[in-house]
């Protein structure tokens, strides 16, 4: 399985260049598996790893992941893929491609607080999350050195609270036709409907908090007050609904009496940390499929 | 520490005879450990465990918990608390002295399900939960086997929809002057107000949720359909507001997208009588201190 | 996915009479999976779960569950079998098939203490574990109670540390032909070697430690002398290699300078029973291969 | 309780100026805890925070932690050590006081893997570990460029496996009189024992595995081919005898067997740098006693 070449510095294997990952979202009906099972072994391509997935919803639905390694892939993806869109009208398929070794394009927005941004950067630059980190966008300044470290290009685009739009365009120039997910490492700022439709389950939040409780600002004064006895945090992908887009990963952190306010920021800095990068992670491993307000995570 | 005697088959120590606990409550200022233990020591007590914690709140406030050996403490105890009387008076402290080897009463409140109240009988024949558990209340009348397998009288008390105050003037008259603390172990009936105020810090209830999260009716329903990560239980002092007393304590269990509403049940039935027997564990060593909606829980 | 059908009292549902389980161990190599897949598909079957994995250890292996629905499967079962096994030779396959509501038939060792025994129990009897408990077995008698209250054969077959060949006999003669799965449920007796032969990868053990920590003897003792800070169990095949079998499951649990060894010892027993109806229940559902010393467990 | 300044940027309070900790170990027998309070408040100080512990041990041994403040604290203290001095022989205590403001100064040893050091630097300058990191020293120069972002000095002391005598002396000239505790971030090389013992309980480092299972080289190698479901990391004190020192903090992350060796050591990465960075900030908070072999943390 460790096929892909190591790069001196990285830990991980950047995958082989024969790789690829189909994601299959469709009606649920016999005979789905073998179709595609049978197709990719007469394309010549070997199976690395499948999961599927039904849910009784809508009538039944049907979800796959499957991970092949193909000779060649580069040159032949373009007729396997007209090839497999044949396959897949016959069982009215939602469908992608995508090949492994080539690099998710990431941008990152921040705030003031660092911690996920430098997550982010540290796993990247170790080699466990493959991408290419593209743009670092804040509406504060700070984060400008750590992209100056990192060799990333950083944009200062402030917000003025009376008028959004104009920092949203500013971020589109920089943005279009550039970036396959926008990461929201702790970005204080609501983007516009607008803004989120562009980028449908492309851009993932980290929202420090065990949601669905203490949906909106000041989570940790609410749990605080609350008195609850785990602090959590919550990655999800970005919907015009604040707060209450398809949960992606959560992770809790136990806390006592002791801890104030300030503590619970500290402590949940680590989850926050931890379960965005997870997500990003599985994103850009093409692990996740969105159904309805849920996400289905092949792992 | 391991001074208390075996009992056969059990596999934990009954507390010593000579053992005590005391709980403070005051306002924050010097002087308060010096003379709790100054006032100890002088009376020939050795502390065992001393844990303390203060609040910013209200002008500062002073929580203490001393666990402490006596010789001949029953004969002694009165004259002590007399005394402590005055040392509490000094300090304008809420006290409470709890012998460690007077098993607390407990009375079980419970409906169909019945897997928390068998964890408790099961911590309690064990010799982990030390307690006397007095009465199984409940709605239906299933639990009377598990009843009788371990001894405990068994009160079937059916509560109607249209007037609770039947069924709750029967509860009280099985339990009157006669408990210490009341469990509700998935017992799906709220009680009123007015009984609920007879027994403030000494109802403990499970809530099949990570409260806030999922407040009222079935949780795990609204969990499956939001799509959560995780699923929790919280046990909590029931006060008039419904789900919102102080919590005691909280834990959560990993879920994924093939686990159903079925399996957050199953799954969820484990965190339940895990945090249930815990809260209730730590109330009746007299490790728990409320202060307003919070709890401080010296472990 | 929940179609089977619901009895009263039981959580979870029984296996649908239509589902059967496949197994398969192979040489890998391109094809199998649409092989499999596509054999099915053909015969009428609807997969409904199906997971895979690769090794590259001895020249590639192939691990794969495929979990299916076929109508009239208890008649058809045995036509199927026999078709399987030609592809199935062609793969160089081995294999099993597993009807998912023929109860497999457990009997559970037991010495002194019944907590594992008693969860597996409460897990069969609100439905948890879909298993026929057929026998329990101790060196010691205590156990005959639990055993009456759940209305399941128990057998007091003594130990003499002289000579085990005479038990072992014994226990043969309330097995042999009649049991599926053995459940070492804290049994403190050494199986013979001979004896463990005749179970392959059918018998579970439930370690009272993070193995390969603290194998043999008093692990509690050994832990609380190392300093450890968390406790642990594992359950794993027994094997003529003490405690080295392939382990299946593994938890653990924080510990402090404040617990006493008969701490570790409580806390353990939370952990060992969780741990070891983990691995029955996935054993009893065939999510559980073996290669070599270790466990592919398809959850 | 959060009385100390706020520093632009940092997260964390740094302690007052009035606040210091006494650690005290001394036989057991009643009064000294009476005693103890009985001092700080005759000398005007407020206890913030006290715990104590007790073992049977060696005749009865007593530990204990206060923290106090106290009214110009760094012109009063000489003066209050060499009166608690004479009290402190009445109970024949070891004892030690920390003004809380003081920074300890830590020097960090790494090899190759920068992901310890670079978490404990994170949360440096974040302001959640309060000390000075004085000096990095590694037998690689990759750490070179991290600690120019940092500001630190780099120390490059290659070791030759034939002789490190000299790179131990070269170590020593960097670090005497000027070091309050080494941390072994992932420091690959063996210290001899003439070095550890001058900095008795004042090394700690981080060990791969989840000891003591995989004592030694190559953990998770051995983890992985034991088929292990969790791994670990241990962080603990150096003694002269290899991995076996107190241990003062444990963790595990949960493993599959799609995870490979080098799964394991990515996974393993975060619960190293997690673990590490626990015990170095309970070190600097004078929160940890060493009993034998044992540590008691007091949190």
């Amino acid at each position: 399985m460790n096929d892909g070449f190591q790069v001196p510095g990285r830990s991980a294997p950047i995958p082989p260049a024969t790789r690829a990952r189909v994601l299959i979202s469709c009606p649920d009906r016999p005979g789905i598996v073998a179709a595609v099972s049978d197709f990719l072994y007469k394309n010549g391509a070997n199976i690395v790893q499948s999961d599927q997935h039904s849910v009784d919803a809508d009538g039944g639905l049907f979800f796959m992941r499957v991970e092949f390694d193909l000779a060649n892939l580069p040159l032949r993806l373009p007729d396997l893929q007209q090839q497999f869109g044949q396959l897949a009208d016959r069982f009215d398929m939602d469908w992608t491609v995508h090949q492994a070794n080539v690099p998710k394009r990431i941008a990152v927005f921040v705030s003031k607080e660092e911690h996920c941004l430098q997550e982010l950067l540290w796993q990247w630059e170790i080699g466990d999350l493959f991408a290419d980190i593209t743009a670092i966008i804040s509406n504060h300044d700070n984060a400008a050195d750590v992209a100056r470290v990192f060799n990333i290009p950083f944009h200062h685009v402030p917000v003025s609270a009376a008028d959004k739009s104009k920092a949203e365009a500013t971020q589109w120039e920089i943005l279009k036709d550039n970036v396959d997910l926008i990461v929201l490492a702790r970005y204080m700022q609501i983007l516009s409907h607008d803004f989120v439709d562009q980028f449908p389950n492309q851009i993932i939040n980290i929202h420090h908090s065990f949601l669905p409780a203490f949906v909106g600002q000041n989570p940790y004064g609410r749990a605080y007050e609350r008195g609850v006895k785990l602090i959590g945090a919550t990655a999800h992908y970005v919907t015009a609904d604040l707060d209450a887009g398809p949960i992606i990963e959560q992770d809790v952190q136990r806390v006592s009496h002791r801890d104030e306010v300030m503590d619970l920021k500290r402590i949940g800095r680590h989850v926050e940390r931890t379960v965005l990068a997870r997500a990003v992670k599985w994103h850009v491993e093409d692990r996740i499929l969105v159904h309805g307000n849920k996400t289905i995570v092949f792992l």
